[in-house]
């Protein structure tokens, strides 16, 4: 029985590590990975879904035996769904396979599947379901299962900071902190994520590019740009490098700015303002979770990494610190800047080259969403 | 051939973690730890130095057994002595116990130790000698290896920062900075020194113990104290918590002052200033080492780091951080002060609690005492 559950487990883990291939493409569905295994414990055919109105990982999978799967257990890192979607119910699929057994690694939040019959269809059918909870696949689901909570994304923000919080030289200019491992780590990050949010004033400042930039490809993600008086410049090299632009504004923002933007395919979305030229950055993440965005990546300066901090918009901080004292320089923050009490979030430190990555989960902030109902659907264990 | 390596190398790592047991009180000696194996590979005796004056590691063995330790091999972290020094030559316990084999881990840099033929003298007497370096025990003696090429102390100091680089209060005030973990750490640390270094100002600011506070026992150091005018509080805890006191004060210091503290059992040195009320640390280090001090610990304000660093007078520098933001309060370091170039430093980040340490070992700056020689001396493998 030991046996048989370890198992079981190594198998999930390879359904999520495929899954993780598709993390970053997927949304607004989550990233599923799927293997088939025969009865004698060999890997038959592995798929993952890798993207919107693509096939699910379990169809991927079960297409690729030609529904030859009697007398093996289908391995999928999420439940099964049984609902019309863009494609037709998993669940189908696999009754129709004729496969014995079905392992998941997470109940799906999804209202549709929860309300669905699937894993009551499967049994029906005489298909052995069984939920196995990992951590693994838990810490992977977490930004799905919050944003069927809250339609919100979950949100990790980065900053570099000196050893004397120094964010930019002394009068704001750019300047390379962390070193080449902490920039991969950086584009890993982008890479896996839905969309980027970023601030016009950093991008008039650094002009950064904001895409994903690893060793095997040049990746666009869709960019939120906060911008109240929208004053983008034109000749950014964003345009260039992101799979679509929309930016935040105030509704005072000059219209022919507005105008000109939207000639250049930029969505502009007014805002309402919590004093004046700040946006209210709630609607901002209701509107980019209403866009079916599930994980977000922030990537600005000090004065939207604090705002968004002390609105609790902020799930999960990533601060580099680079090895090196500055003296003069932009500090990250203002002086009453603070992190709040961390006795309820997880912290780790983690080497990066030369630097370090303080990372910051602060789950206690977020336990009305993800607390008790979140435990509960993740506390079934075989 | 190869597993006879290994279980050499395993019993080595035993005879080192006996030395560490030692470390911190065997000054101006070395820390050395010993094991005596049977035939059968089987523990006989085990010892470790305790301090100046006592029987070296292998006699500390060796009488354990009464001399009878034939067909049996000694492994001992350091080359054993063959000169009177305190205790008679630990070459001729050996021979007299009639043991085979002697496996050592550290060639000695003490000339009396290098102008001697000790393993001469073993191998006349029909004793195998084998030195085998492994890397945990060259790090071992890194700093009894440069005591002995500069008589110096290998330096390690420790500061602890904010986020955005404070040390203390807006107004200078102590502040509890790192956590329970850290403060375990510090205090491991000051165990394993031989003195501990600080300024007159941290006194009077933080009144600071200064001692090993671990969970068996409050062990007492050694402690140099930077004062140029001879400002310490008669009333400061060190009087009580510490094993002796010297104060390092300008020539100018009032005469009264010295005075005073001789009073009170402190020895007063006065150094050159290399400009008004700044005192030549080249001169402190130099004092401290003729003390017979191997491992230095220095834990002061911003001010003693970066001028001892700014001297290359830290070997080691701990920077501990904690992950909050103070604002306002005292920046650890002055606006033009620089770690430098760190490219030939060993950098390591580690978590300690919710804290992390950035440790950087400055190799290249020692290249010259550390370097071809100490690379000589310890690249003879078996």
């Amino acid at each position: 029985m030991y046996n048989k559950h370890k198992r079981d487990s190594q198998f999930l883990i390879q359904a999520l590590s495929l899954a993780e291939q598709g993390q970053g493409f997927c949304a607004p569905n989550p990233a599923v990975g799927s293997i088939l295994v025969n009865q004698m414990g060999i890997v038959i055919a592995t798929g993952f879904h890798t993207g919107p109105g693509k096939p699910h990982a379990e169809v991927e999978v079960l297409k690729k035996v030609s529904y030859q799967a009697r007398e093996m257990t289908l391995y999928v890192t999420l439940e099964p769904c049984c609902h019309w979607g863009k494609t037709p119910p998993c669940t189908d699929a696999i009754i129709q396979s004729g496969l014995t057994r079905v392992v998941y690694g997470f109940r799906d939040p999804n209202p549709l599947v929860i309300a669905g019959q699937g894993m009551q269809l499967l049994k029906e059918a005489g298909i052995d379901c069984e939920l196995i909870s990992l951590p693994e696949i838990e810490a992977f689901y977490k930004s799905y299962y919050f944003w069927h909570k809250t339609k919100k994304p979950l949100v990790t923000a980065k900053i570099a900071l000196s050893l004397d919080g120094k964010i930019a030289g002394k009068d704001g200019e750019r300047v390379q902190l962390t070193g080449d491992d902490a920039q991969h780590l950086t584009h890993h990050y982008r890479k896996n994520t839905d969309a980027i949010l970023t601030t016009a004033k950093t991008i008039i400042m650094d002009d950064p590019q904001l895409n994903a930039r690893t060793h095997e490809a040049v990746i666009p993600k869709s960019l939120y740009v906060l911008d109240s008086q929208l004053s983008l410049p034109r000749e950014a090299n964003i345009f260039n490098t992101t799979k679509s632009i929309t930016v935040f504004h105030s509704k005072t923002a000059p219209k022919e700015h507005q105008n000109s933007l939207e000639q250049k395919g930029v969505r502009c979305i007014a805002l309402e303002e919590t004093s004046p030229s700040v946006l209210n950055l709630d609607q901002a993440m209701i509107q980019i979770g209403n866009d079916g965005v599930i994980d977000l990546w922030v990537e600005a300066g000090g004065k939207c990494f604090s705002s968004l901090w002390k609105n609790n918009l902020i799930h999960r901080g990533l601060i580099y610190i680079a090895p090196r004292w500055f003296g003069e320089g932009l500090s990250a923050f203002e002086n009453n800047f603070s992190l709040g009490d961390l006795s309820g979030s997880q912290i780790k430190w983690i080497q990066v080259g030369n630097d370090a990555v303080l990372e910051i989960d602060r789950d206690t902030t977020f336990a009305d969403h993800l607390g008790k109902d979140y435990q509960a659907i993740t506390t079934v264990h075989v």
